[in-house]
């Protein structure tokens, strides 16, 4: 029907209609389905009693101030808190250079507003998170993307990547969202060389470093950068100030529904984004960011990471193991020393999108196909699975369908193959 | 000194930097100042003892559910109750017409993303929400302004503002912010009226509709509109569908804390929000949306509403009885009917910014200067008061305080003219 929005819409909002996988996942929503699509954390292990308790003492002690209007930095005991666990991963930041988002996705469209000109490129690992493109569609962002392997970003094609002029590097380096993997020391280190030499900044999305199951600690980027920097990592007064904008998050250590993250950056950088989160949304939930303080304050959180990545160590080994047992061997996936998902290449002939579908409609199990985490929709043949969200049996059952489906699929493929091409 | 990041700013960015007024107004914060300048609701009104009830019934009850990723819509139960709240007002939306947003400033956000190309102008009131001027700066929007009177709006103004071709038209019907001002009836019909025959859109912002302390109710435009296009007011499945997106807010009736607004609009409008949204910050806080739903869903907001009302009529009297006395003849203010603010004009020799410093420095007492609500500068000789936050005792006092500062100001003038035109 005629309607007077239509020719209204901003140009930057074309393409913003129903896409093919989004009603697909919607289909994964059905409770008899085991979904490996979401990102969810575990429900099982939110603290919830800790929660009860913390905001109950907020509202108690603090009722007036957790429900007024605060600043648009953040509530600056919870500021002064991230400037200390950020110190224990060798970050030197001062709380003028933290600042609290509404969830890290909310730094992403922060990071696009502050830096991107329409027809600017971000040069991005491929496959990348899928919430970054979304953030910075609205930025008019294209993309030069760098393959990754087992090692993270494949840094013998950053050279060529950076001489085309993206106006800063997205870089996941954690157990990287979707495809599991992490940047390795080598790599890194060249990053940050890199990103000198060539006068590009980096954006370092860190939401699961602390969410690590085996293999040891790397240090971040604005860690090596710092170094790397020597005594150009320091302003004029003494601050933290480099090539990278550093952006976390509560969502997978505390909990998701809270809206809480932040990000770590030069002064003069997080004055910009302040303000432009002034015109995004005021500030950030006080009573959250209060009753987040009041829980994590006394160390609470290095206890409760500890039970997370049990559970989350658990669940992977259990989808690793039952991988092992039930895909096909022409499948090949990642092993991740952390973070919440694995990544799987099917064999060329395979469309993953066409296999969910199925897989939803007839075997009750559900992914997210590869082809929405790579800017140009390539990756037809890959898929992203969770193993945070389902409980163990959960995930066996899961993969034994998904196991199957895909045995099916690649017999009815040879059967085609043998009658087109007989012997 | 020399950083990597100055020439790397987006376009939209700039003029981002410490404005005057950001920094005038930061002295009004001092605990000596009484501040007329914020516009925070008192916090002796938050229903503090309800609100714990709330979150400790939330977290008992529903925890895992609470502090999980939520829809981007918003929680289905406190959408529908919106739908119910909008349906006493005569706005009969359904509740796939209806989107949570954090905070209404929010609201603004997404509806510069979703309808503003740079260099779209906006049609506004004059002045207008500084808020809103904040959000749309990063579209790189411009203006055209119409300027208000008593009775809002000054509607015999419209016709040649909209021929210049606006966007879409941004309005405050009640109680305006910043000039306290209510839109007539009369002229909110031609401003629907006119929305049609020119093929414009609204954006009607009301965060104070509740707040009224004197007067009748006047129906919202969203209200009038459709009664205007009648059949044309719904579309093909029956919703709500017209020319008018109408957004609101908790943060004047529960508590801002929460940052809790929505979005009324057509599906077809809503389901772009939905997708802006989602790269802003996924959704708004599930925790805060569960408690707001807890402590509203048996009627609690209407008995609520009744004390703010009570509390803010009388700081209202007060504040205009004072001005009344302690006012040079020379200033002229409006008297608003509810809301939170009211609006004053100086003679023109008088500029309010420079007025502020010595009212701080030297007479404790704040209020905005009026210049910021202006899109293009203008408006020197004006300023904002705010009257909810203070209490009455305090409301007095500041105002005697800034009319002894204007009286002295006006007779310093009056005595430089004595001398520079010697009779």
């Amino acid at each position: 029907m005629t309607t007077p929005w239509n020719h209204r819409y901003a140009l930057r909002t074309e393409g913003m209609t129903a896409s093919v996988i989004r009603e697909l996942l919607k289909l994964t929503e059905a409770p008899d389905v085991i979904s490996f699509a979401g990102g969810l954390p575990a429900p099982e292990v939110f603290p919830v009693e800790e929660f009860r308790r913390a905001a109950d003492t907020v509202l108690r002690e603090y009722g007036p101030k957790a429900l007024q209007y605060g600043a648009t930095e953040g509530f600056l005991p919870l500021r002064q808190h991230i400037v200390k666990m950020m110190r224990r991963y060798g970050v030197q930041a001062h709380e003028d250079n933290v600042m609290i988002t509404s969830g890290s996705q909310q730094a992403l469209d922060l990071i696009g507003m502050l830096l991107l000109n329409p027809g600017d490129k971000i040069l991005t690992e491929r496959p990348t998170y899928l919430g970054a493109l979304q953030a910075w569609r609205a930025y008019q962002a294209r993309y030069i993307t760098v393959p990754i392997d087992q090692d993270g970003l494949m840094t013998e094609y950053l050279e060529e990547a950076l001489r085309s002029g993206p106006k800063f590097m997205y870089i996941l380096p954690n157990f990287q969202n979707p495809g599991g993997v992490t940047l390795s020391l080598e790599r890194r280190m060249e990053l940050v060389r890199m990103a000198d030499d060539y006068g590009i900044p980096i954006v370092e999305d860190d939401p699961y470093g602390q969410l690590r199951y085996s293999g040891e600690h790397l240090p971040p980027l604005v860690v090596l950068d710092c170094d790397h920097l020597e005594s150009r990592a320091r302003d004029g007064h003494g601050y933290f100030h480099g090539n990278v904008i550093y952006t976390s998050t509560f969502s997978k250590t505390l909990a998701p529904g809270l809206r809480l993250g932040w990000i770590v950056a030069p002064v003069e950088v997080l004055q910009r984004c302040v303000q432009c989160k002034q015109g995004m949304d005021l500030h950030t939930s006080t009573l959250n960011q209060m009753i987040a303080y009041e829980l994590i304050k006394d160390g609470f959180l290095d206890q409760h990471v500890k039970l997370i990545r049990r559970v989350y160590r658990e669940r992977r080994d259990v989808m690793l193991a039952a991988m092992e047992r039930c895909f096909p061997e022409e499948v090949t996936w990642t092993r991740p020393d952390g973070g919440l998902f694995l990544w799987a290449w099917l064999p060329e002939e395979l469309d993953a999108a066409e296999l969910l579908k199925e897989a939803v409609a007839r075997h009750k199990v559900a992914f997210v196909p590869g082809s929405a985490f790579y800017p140009d929709g390539s990756g037809h043949n890959t898929m992203r699975l969770n193993f945070s969200n389902a409980r163990p049996e959960m995930i066996e059952e899961g993969i034994r369908r998904l196991g199957l489906l895909l045995k099916e699929r690649l017999a009815a493929l040879r059967r085609q193959a043998a009658v087109a091409v007989p012997a």
